[in-house]
């Protein structure tokens, strides 16, 4: 329970139509109550912080100003939703966050009627609040939408393209309030060109408004964001007499730069776009980890925390802990690196999440984060390999889905050799469905000229990306999320014969035929039952050999992934057996065709029926006659 | 063969070499007869027009000036190649394009190294063209990289994120020039913020060089254009002061506007900025369909015709032929416009296209054309069934890829009400790979809470379409490019029951389990035959009760779809019966495993194996005894 001695105010607040009770003047009172609530309950269980803690001046200005839920809210990515869970009924409950049956760690739909959008991924806040604005607006609705958006996120295409939709629409004009959040910062430091123009846009209206004197865009306490402004400036004095911006040639009006902190100039700015029409884009800027010092200092390290003492600080972890599957990746990628030099890696701002920290200080003229830019990050790739470059795109599997399209029609229709390194494949975990990378095997093994891999261990997983590598055509190997069995890891840059499986384990009666994460635990159960073991390593080409031979032999085979079955690796064992015209039972285990909620992976993966205990159970409930089978101790040897 | 008379320069230019040792002077009568030569080739046999017509000086400057095919030329699209084509090695063969084993539509790899990338989705160029100028970069190489992008294709997401990307890199700068071919106009008509933002651009730029006297921006054959830039003035006049570009603001060197058919300006211009390092901007407006009077004045119906007299132009087809599935999609979209004021239509810059022209004029407040922005499309949609309108998103079997990640994100995962009306599904035939529609029954089979539906015939498509849109979740119907059986059409608005197969034939031994488009196939054979035929209507979720009963009285199941045999809608059959522990001998006919070369619709279905004569072929190699069946005539009653 909310301590009312230490939260006086917040701990009267369940919900905000509690928080408008409050008068305007006691809200900078509320937002450090809350600023100090979210501290101590992250520091507790661990969970996103820094962003939460940039926005929550603007959050409690957006609920008390605004009719929530009637109005609509839209925060796009998520990362900054925890103060409005806290405001937004959730308030008890936060320090469940990203446990099963706990807070989700995005805005869900089905958690509250304040989360209006389901997020996880970044920039579809403007679509969306677009959609629902319009909607509104075409049945006489009046109740208001705002999106609020970080400056990272402004970044990939999506937005561009929403942006330039809304504001080119007229008869009506719709009516939406973008509140871009700008911290320069997303969850990587931010690049390209947009970190450029808003720059510009900053130091130029900055320098207007201290021009025009009484007109106060900046709050007063300006101590960092003043800093800012004023590096900003001498950065892009050139730019500084540009009074248009993109945003205004888009078609929106543009409001800004406004100090986020503020609160008094952040309410009287939102309280005058409140009563206006049109397609509005209010600038605000914020420091990633406000009021918690060290987070301010290390925006990067504190975007995501486990639990910690909040006096302390987070500390660093002990060494010498097994490798995670991007450890793996990020060790070979700069020993390739070293020993190839048309190595180009690309990251679509992700370099600390795929493990490319080192390698970007180690290859910088090879390294490349073009932001959040997936379609881009994988044409680019493509044109890279045109010209005889190895790019690599270091990418997670849920991301790709943004780029599918891309890597259809500019990688694999061109057969140009580009290498898909994909982290996070199969069962994601603690962020929930928007993150899982529950269907990568089936939307990639359908697509001609790919070569696909799953790894079942560290090493595997470093020769997969060799082998990736050294193909001369569209790669890609999908790895899953954090660490594997242990396997001792050679520090060569060998390579595996293309569309050739591992015989782990010559039984009887049934094959296993178990895909990338899901190996360890397939072979703890053919010991148990006596059973053959294939690790199968390429999910495209399968190894057609093996699996005629083995289809001989056996009564019947077992498919085992983390991906869904549907059209997934399994499901392709048994279209090769179709084609050859045999009929042999096969059993698929794989991800359900649901969309799984935010749960440990492994209570995710046990769920599922991936766990030894759960695949035994069965294959004894398909097969009866297994039971039958030596018990685990004795086959165990 | 040329006539050498009619073209006397052209009929001696077969590479761009042979350009080259034309003098400058000579240009511009090279581009007429190119311009001529385009217009008699394509009335000859059809193709893509206007957009040819457009770049007629600038293709023409480009081979001149720069070292082709060393030097790197990008084209957007693709639709602008064929003077291109002309000018490199196929001037001889244009009038084979489209056709099997002819020219290709668009820019293609294996034809010709002068096509360095291949294309067909739009909005691909910056990303690929960046790709190239930095490898060549990395390796020392000095030769140019040059894109040109149309400026619809300039409102797509992935362009934005190209140019953000490349003005925001330093140390060094990539050098790379992308040309920016500005005629309001990409297949459908402009809109939205980039048309906002380029007029602007375009007027105060104008207005510039009309004040700095002596600066020619413009060239003196500035009839059509200049009345534009006019207009645009007159309506922009507020945005005339700007004397920044957002290409500058993103971090381009700006050059711009030139009248792109005055080829001295253009070549003036053209080598100046050749000389130039950095990522530079080179903004030219053009005509679509320029120097064809008819093609000026119609640009979207001159964008790509069939066989024409260039005398007479176009004329329209006569009446009353069978409609095409596009037309199916056109006329319920009206009806159920008017039957539920919740629907909103959604089309991402496709209104030809996809059919949507009536309905833009009856209902242009539930109208939507967000541009080349199929992310957005997506999302917008989702937006609007948050609110609790009815959002049909009409797509392209091969531009969903391009929104594929918002389809699981922001529609699946919330459950979201939005159908999608997916044309060109499967093969589509002369476009080529590009444009196939192979892969979305297996992209879309993977993603949990989708309804995946497949007409066999033209009323049953608009049956679906009822099902998708009453259906209280996210529904895809998905049909093929052109006419089907020619099925009378019911007026009514009737749905299917979800997840209802229709048992068409009962017959004896092996089961035909049809998707979509090959029923009518499957039909016919299976009559031949005396097998039992299903229409199977749903690929998600599949008619599992029917299937179970089919499984017990039959010896085989032979499935058959217009998509790729990999995770299509026959391994789901598969996996069904894999999961009921049914052992059952199964065919899986359907698209191979590779991308198909452009044909007619008809070569290529029979290639893989999907015309009647060769279904029934691949049945009787796999179950011999079928070919002891009574002959076609005595079981076609």
């Amino acid at each position: 329970m909310i301590d009312s001695q230490r939260y006086p105010r917040l701990s009267r607040i369940q919900v905000p139509a509690d928080l408008r009770r409050f008068p305007e003047e006691e809200l900078p009172a509320i937002a450090e109550e809350l600023r100090a609530y979210l501290i101590e309950q992250v520091a507790l269980v661990g969970g996103h912080f820094g962003a939460g803690l940039g926005v929550i001046e603007l959050t409690v200005a957006l609920h008390w100003l605004y009719d929530t839920p009637l109005d609509r809210l839209v925060w796009d990515v998520g990362h900054q939703s925890y103060p409005h869970k806290i405001l937004t009924g959730r308030r008890d409950s936060i320090h469940t966050v990203k446990q099963k049956d706990g807070v989700a760690p995005f805005p869900k739909r089905d958690e509250s009627e304040y989360d209006t959008l389901g997020v996880g991924h970044s920039s579809t806040s403007i679509s969306a609040a677009l959609g629902m604005a319009v909607a509104l607006q075409r049945r006489g609705d009046e109740r208001k939408v705002v999106a609020v958006i970080g400056d990272g996120a402004m970044t990939a295409g999506m937005a561009f393209e929403a942006l330039a939709h809304a504001g080119g629409m007229s008869d009506p004009e719709p009516n939406l309030l973008v509140i871009l959040n700008d911290n320069q910062m997303s969850i990587s430091e931010n690049v390209g060109g947009v970190t450029k123009m808003l720059g510009q846009l900053t130091s130029s209206r900055t320098l207007n408004a201290i021009r025009e004197g009484g007109k106060k865009l900046l709050g007063d306490k300006r101590k960092k964001p003043a800093a800012k402004f004023v590096r900003r400036w001498e950065e892009h004095w050139k730019g500084m007499f540009v009074p248009s911006t993109f945003f205004e040639e888009v078609g929106f009006h543009y409001t800004g730069p406004i100090d986020g902190h503020d609160l008094p100039a952040l309410l009287s700015a939102m309280k005058t776009l409140k009563g206006l029409k049109g397609p509005q884009l209010l600038h605000i800027i914020t420091t990633k980890g406000k009021g918690y010092e060290l987070a301010e200092g290390d925006q990067i390290g504190y975007h995501a925390v486990g639990p910690f003492d909040p006096e302390k600080g987070l500390v660093s972890k002990p060494g010498a802990k097994k490798p995670t599957y991007t450890d793996v990746f990020s060790d070979w990628l700069c020993d390739m690196a070293a020993a190839d030099e048309r190595l180009m890696g690309i990251t679509p701002a992700m370099r600390e999440g795929s493990g490319l920290v080192r390698y970007s200080k180690e290859y910088p003229q090879r390294y490349f984060d073009v932001a959040i830019a997936e379609q881009h990050a994988v044409t680019l790739a493509a044109g890279m390999a045109i010209e005889g470059a190895k790019p690599v795109v270091a990418i997670y599997s849920t991301f790709l889905q943004r780029g599918y399209d891309q890597l259809v029609h500019d990688v694999a229709i061109q057969d140009l050799d580009v290498l898909f390194a994909i982290d996070r494949g199969g069962v994601v975990g603690p962020d929930g469905a928007t993150h899982a990378g529950n269907l990568d095997l089936s939307y990639l093994r359908c697509v001609p000229n790919m070569v696909v891999m799953a790894p079942a261990d560290e090493d595997e997983c470093r020769k997969m990306l060799s082998t990736g590598f050294q193909y001369r055509g569209p790669a890609a190997v999908r790895y899953p999320r954090g660490t594997g069995p242990g396997a001792a890891i050679q520090p060569g840059l060998d390579t595996l014969p293309i569309g050739k499986a591992e015989l782990r384990r010559s039984g009887k009666r049934i094959a296993l035929l178990a895909f990338g994460a899901i190996v360890p635990a397939a072979e703890q159960v053919a010991a148990e039952l006596g059973l053959t073991l294939v690790n199968m390593r390429f999910v495209k080409p399968l190894d057609r050999a093996l699996i005629l031979e083995l289809a001989q032999s056996h009564e019947g085979f077992a498919t085992m992934e983390d991906n869904v079955v549907a059209g997934g690796a399994g499901s392709g064992v048994a279209e090769l057996l179709a084609a050859e015209g045999i009929v042999l039972p096969v059993l698929h285990l794989g991800l359900p065709d649901e969309f799984q909620h935010h749960a440990s992976r492994e209570q995710l993966l046990a769920e599922a029926g991936l766990d030894a205990a759960s695949i035994r159970a069965s294959l004894i409930k398909r097969w009866p006659q297994l039971a039958a089978q030596p018990a685990p101790q004795s086959a165990a040897g």
